[in-house]
């Protein structure tokens, strides 16, 4: 048994501490379990042998630390995030999200899959590295941010002034999954988003729907009619210029895309848990995930929603809305086409105003580097199977940073499985997954080095 | 000064008394407040000299008072209800909802108008006749309910089954308001009403927005098309087969709307807030209002609605709903068109589901009849002008029960003012209506005896 195959008890209690702290940045009152987990981190690090710091300024502290003792050997810039998503609906969780649990071969809880359990599989690659050799066969810098799940705004600036600080050859991202169990898997491609509120108003207050029905502009249903001339009832997407600059998949990629191992209806069924799927007709599945942009609607606040029956016309609805963008769509220009399509939906006796609270761009890596090439090595070693390219339907906005400020390709090394329930009740992380993870990053280092 | 002009302060102050009860029937943990509403309706009356008692079932309790003592004179029925609406959204009132203050002549409180300001008219005019005179000219039955705002149904089957101890000539409802202010009004129509919530869900759990944008239902989406569906961007309900039992008014009614003093760009603006009118295009205003269904929208429940982004696909979504009814559509026949229309807009990989809350038929009485002339009279005699006929766009379910259930017709007699605000924040009560209105119904029941 190696240094990290005695540990899996070790690296099991550290990250469930970590887990327990609630560091939700969606929410301003977990503003100091935010910094608890950022310290965390930090204290984690420094144990492991590297020199850091919290990184304060606006925002969520970045969390900071390099080891830099391999002279001549390549750098990387290991990349995760401390932050997770609010856990409600809360009585959906079969354990409680901030008491993380152990049942079979899984660990359930908020942050197990996204991020904190795989930004643990990265530190403790390199601490098992510096505690049983002593130094590390290349030079590594960890920045670990904590408003992944609220936009990044800080790090992307952040990453956008400190060019030499940050200097590397290569970022090696843990925040992707694998596209089936015991499958090494590396993502190349992301989608990008804006995300927003849509702010809509009638009257300046609450009207009674029997004495005021049938005269006064009704909010709610207004979001409704500017949702609905958004995106028609195929998925396809009805803001003008919205598709112009999206790239199809090579004939190449959907090749390889279409040999991946998937059984629709398990998909479907079993880890959807929906009855059938949809989306814009006579696109495959693959792609429309991957490739093609989206609009989705995530919640919609406003008017009567409680117990019982209220007759209100709600003076304001405000939804949230985003939609994902795929290359080579621009965020700035996805929100400018937005904003038009909203102007141009609004109904009557309402005013409608889009409030973007962030956006990323999309990001597509070229394969073909030596940086992702060892990695596939690796993991592959590791997992014993050939590692297999795929994209990814989520947004990691750091990812274009990096490419953008650093001139850097990502390689995104996921470790979890596409049943994870991330940013849903019951988020979990594949423990095999966990320890395999961090003997293929270690692996990895080796390769490199 | 007579008993009614002395007591102004002894009303006011009995009123804010019950006010103070945040009797709010559609929360149940309000119903201790319920109970103390109704005892202290009880209290009031058997101070006044009746003999009451609570009525005790399914529901909150009945308030029931009556004073028999006019053998051959006309018995009437004295309706109003206890119960309010709830006060959200909180941080819009100026006072808080159950501390009644007076701010110039009025005052403010939730139930100030809708229905404990209205129905404690009723209960003062009994109260001066029997303390002034020892007897009433007429005899009188109170009957005061705690569900008219989630449906009234107990009531109805009350209503429905005690015919004997009810039987009365006609039913007096003070719960409606007056067209304008010092303008004796009485409303002969009044709307149904199909209230119901929408439950519409995809997937068996949320998901991330990212991973399965593309392929996942989203139910918020779904009820979003299905509102749109049922209603188009000119407010015709695109419900198959709901206009067809609608009853135009007659020219004489039309016409006698048309010379009713009404301001619109003061009603749209200073009254409602509002920048323009909306509804049917071509139909007059107050038709839309008082002889057209209408299809409203009042909150819909699911994904998330915090503050931050959160790109979560909800599983389900539940949206408010409800439809006004005139004469002569049916609740029964309107729902199941409703229900129909919902099947047949529901969107691939969803199911919706309508459950209806409560509902009630639309009512028209022939004006007429000796005992709205002489309500007529009453409040001109006391207000020095003419009293018009209107109708409400509100529902107040009870009238239809009395029609069926007790042969009687409903005499609305109302002391409320269109800019009450009711359901909304801010409700009040114009205290000279309020003191009027005491004298009004007092002066109808000599009228009458």
């Amino acid at each position: 048994m190696n240094y990290y195959q005695e540990n899996h008890a070790a690296f099991l209690e550290g990250l469930k501490a970590w887990l327990r702290i609630p560091s939700i940045s969606t929410l301003s009152e977990h503003k100091p379990d935010i910094r608890r987990a950022a310290e965390f981190a930090l204290n984690e690090l420094r144990a492991a042998g590297l020199a850091g710091e919290l990184i304060e300024g606006e925002g969520n502290p970045l969390v900071f630390a390099e080891w830099t003792g391999a002279p001549g050997a390549p750098t990387l810039l290991l990349y995760g995030h401390y932050d997770v998503q609010p856990p409600d609906p809360l009585d959906e969780w079969k354990s409680p999200p901030f008491e993380p649990e152990v049942r079979g071969n899984d660990i359930f809880g908020r942050g197990t899959s996204d991020d904190k359990g795989q930004t643990y599989i990265l530190i403790k690659a390199v601490e098992g590295l510096l505690k049983t050799r002593g130094k590390l066969p290349v030079n590594v810098k960890f920045l670990i941010e904590g408003e992944e799940e609220t936009g990044g705004e800080h790090i992307e600036s952040y990453v956008g002034t400190k060019p030499a600080r940050l200097k590397s050859d290569a970022a090696i991202i843990c925040d992707t999954e694998m596209f089936a169990p015991e499958l090494p898997t590396i993502c190349i491609g992301l989608r990008g988003m804006v995300y927003a509120e849509l702010h809509v108003e009638g009257a300046n207050h609450d009207l009674h729907s029997g004495v005021y029905g049938g005269a006064a502009p009704n909010p709610m249903q207004a979001v409704a009619e500017i949702i609905c001339a958004l995106k028609d009832r195929d998925g396809h997407i009805q803001i003008p210029g919205f598709y112009d600059r999206v790239v199809p998949p090579s004939p190449k990629e959907r090749e390889a895309w279409a040999r991946l191992p998937f059984d629709e209806r398990d998909y479907t069924e079993k880890e959807m848990g929906a009855r059938e799927l949809v989306g814009e007709p006579g696109i495959a599945l693959l792609e429309r995930l991957w490739a093609r942009p989206t609009f989705e609607v995530h919640g919609i606040r406003g008017g009567f929603t409680g117990e019982g029956a209220k007759t209100v016309i709600p003076a304001r609805a405000v939804a949230k809305i985003s939609t994902r963008l795929v290359a080579d769509q621009d965020p700035a220009e996805a929100t400018e086409q937005l904003k038009k399509a909203v102007a141009q939906a609004c109904p009557r006796g309402v005013t409608a105003e889009l409030k973007v609270l962030h956006s990323a761009p999309p990001s597509l890596v070229n394969p073909d580097n030596r940086f992702i090439h060892a990695a596939a090595d690796a993991m592959s070693e590791v997992f014993g199977k050939p590692t297999v390219y795929i994209r990814s339907g989520g947004s990691i906005p750091i990812v274009a940073a990096f490419e953008q400020s650093l001139g850097i390709p990502s390689v995104m090394m996921g470790f979890g499985l596409p049943d994870d329930n991330l940013h849903a009740p019951n988020e979990k992380l594949h423990l095999p997954n966990f320890y395999r993870g961090i003997e293929a990053v270690a692996r990895y280092l080796d390769l490199l080095g």
